[in-house]
């Protein structure tokens, strides 16, 4: 491969050079996929913040969302913003930063340093593409698991996050019950419903009817699909809001204009603000990355790994819980919150079950929210209190 | 202009020459359009079924929807299966053809033979595309009132139509209150929501990110922004249904396979339908024809034209009216038709509303509804009634 071409974006660069800590297993640890196959060399890109107390006992992994990535709380590399969680995540805040050892990796198969389609593979010299196998919420939980035992940690205080992160946070509760004191799925569901399914698909069909995809090859061959990405992420965009968060924000409100153009142009704000999203989304993630998340979430059904039964994913776990659901998420919304309460009442598990309420949908878990933030920090304050952690500074 | 491409479908060969009655009108009577311009010529395609009386007292108008035509009740020239609105109007259907003379007009903009953007545009030889100025659902209504004043009828006995077919019925009534003795808008808005208008943005984005849409000439250039316009068709699918419709009807169940196959192909079902439903939107509607419906939508706030006042917009009207919307309708939710009765009650119109119970979603207006068959025909019989017309037949 030659020099990288002028269309190659920030997040492309990332990709094999991630301004991050980075973890690298050999061929003598390759990574059991459920594709069937193993996966090396595998490469983990991550970050964290605070430190690792001398018993090791306050690590706390956050799971990304989709789009999300590692750069939780600094500036992002790539596009110059504060991190994704600075809500969150911090000195003083809920996730504190001064108690706990905060870890968040990007996921496998993304597109921010972890071996993903847009790594290079060494097999080819050439970045991977489709030849990457597609990625399961449970492959991508084996490699961080992967990282936890590189960083020598064997038991994680908490693991939190929203939307596609909280799907990794089920996982990681199912497959390593042991090794998750508490857990804080947000905004998430045990299995992804026909109609997110539906919009996945609406989002990859844009992506790959552009001809710039070039089945998959297009880093290769200089160029991007970025008008198919840009379309994928408008759709899905509209999906993270609310129709009264777009009502309250835009209505029907025209974009520095006086009256309608009679044209195509983005005469309405909300127009405007879409494309505005379309455009900023690809100068930052990578078209077949989106395409291997977009498939991972639609795959997961958690049940279905337990014959069919949700609280047998959970029958080994004495991780204590808070699941957290927003009312006027649609995407996720509380049904699919409540599933997961009851699966663990029926399990006898330890849980607690807050619907905020809110207008924002489904971005709301990365958004202003102090109901979210009191929640969530009573229930890890006394989480940390269980597990004999001290206790915050008091401010 | 050579002969037609290979690549034009059956929609494209209908928009010069439909299979339909033609009311032709020349530079004598131009179309004056909001965008400010008159259109001419103009042609309208348009179907009728029974018979008008000596009195022209039982005209009834049905106005279509987005994508749909003026064929609706007889088979389909293009996709050969039958009217998209038979389980409402027939021989002792609530729209009785035995009773009422009906008629259905494709809609401006159209492209089933009414004058839109696949017709051919007289003064180049070559289809209007872009060419063609916008139009507004007030510049359909006022089409249609050519042809109804063509047909030699004063007063419609009753307008009816669903979604946008529901905004004309509205239109209808505010640009001709003494031309519409009853009108049934069923599951529709007097103005499009922001969430709406952002997907028809999305929708278009897809569209016009085809390279083969060639800023609109594709017809004059041979090809077709096919795998744009699917895109936008299943995006937009999405939305005609309901999530629980998804989820009765292919929850996550696999497409012809035991197991998933760890790639792009449509593994689930719903996949499989939401393409099937973009690959055969393509073989029957014209892109450029589906920008301007979407648009048109998206400029509809019939409120807007009259002061802000949605009663003023009723002001003059005697008309009897009908609204119905779907309980699991979150495209044109109940909020949106209370929002029109509360403008009705304020004028005191004769009212009535019915919120059908129903899982299936905005669609459900095309669809076996019998609580809709019971509400419409009960208030047209009563409408028939009242404007003299003789009784249905006893069957």
């Amino acid at each position: 491969m030659g020099g990288p071409a002028p269309n190659l974006n920030g997040s492309t660069l990332e990709a094999d050079a991630p301004s991050s800590l980075v973890a690298r297993f050999g061929p003598d640890r390759p990574l059991r996929l459920d594709a069937g196959v193993g996966l090396t060399p595998l490469t983990i890109a991550y970050q964290t913040y605070g430190a690792l107390n001398p018993a090791k006992s306050n690590a706390f992994l956050i799971c990304h969302a989709l789009t999300g990535d590692q750069h939780v709380a600094n500036r992002n590399p790539v596009t110059g913003k504060s991190g994704w969680w600075e809500t969150m995540v911090g000195p003083g805040k809920p996730i504190d930063t001064e108690r706990f050892f905060v870890i968040c990796a990007n996921v496998l198969g993304g597109c921010m340093g972890t071996t993903g389609p847009a790594s290079t593979n060494p097999a080819t010299g050439k970045p991977y593409g489709l030849d990457l196998p597609l990625v399961t919420i449970a492959d991508m939980v084996r490699a961080q698991a992967m990282l936890i035992d590189h960083l020598g940690i064997e038991t994680l205080f908490c693991v939190a996050g929203g939307s596609m992160g909280g799907m990794q946070v089920l996982q990681w509760v199912a497959s390593y019950p042991d090794r998750v004191f508490s857990a804080l799925p947000i905004a998430t569901a045990a299995r992804h419903s026909s109609q997110n399914i539906a919009f996945h698909e609406v989002g990859r069909q844009a992506i790959m009817a552009d001809p710039d995809w070039r089945d998959g090859r297009y880093l290769a061959e200089g160029v991007s699909p970025s008008k198919g990405l840009a379309v994928a992420r408008m759709a899905a965009h509209i999906t993270y809001l609310s129709e009264n968060a777009l009502h309250r924000k835009f209505g029907r409100k025209l974009q520095d204009r006086a009256a309608r153009t009679f044209s195509f142009d983005a005469d309405f704000q909300v127009e405007s603000y879409l494309r505005h999203q379309g455009a900023t989304f690809v100068e930052r993630f990578d078209p077949n990355s989106y395409l291997f998340m977009t498939r991972a979430m639609d795959y997961f059904d958690l049940a279905a790994d337990y014959g069919g039964s949700l609280p047998g994913a959970f029958k080994d776990a004495k991780t204590r819980f808070c699941v957290v659901s927003f009312t006027s998420d649609w995407l996720f919304p509380t049904a699919d919150s409540r599933a997961i309460v009851h699966a663990l009442n029926a399990t006898g598990a330890s849980v607690s079950f807050v619907e905020v309420e809110t207008d924002k949908g489904h971005d709301a878990f990365l958004l202003d929210e102090p109901d979210l933030f009191a929640a969530t920090r009573g229930f890890i304050d006394a989480a940390a209190r269980a597990r004999g952690l001290r206790p915050a500074r008091s401010r």
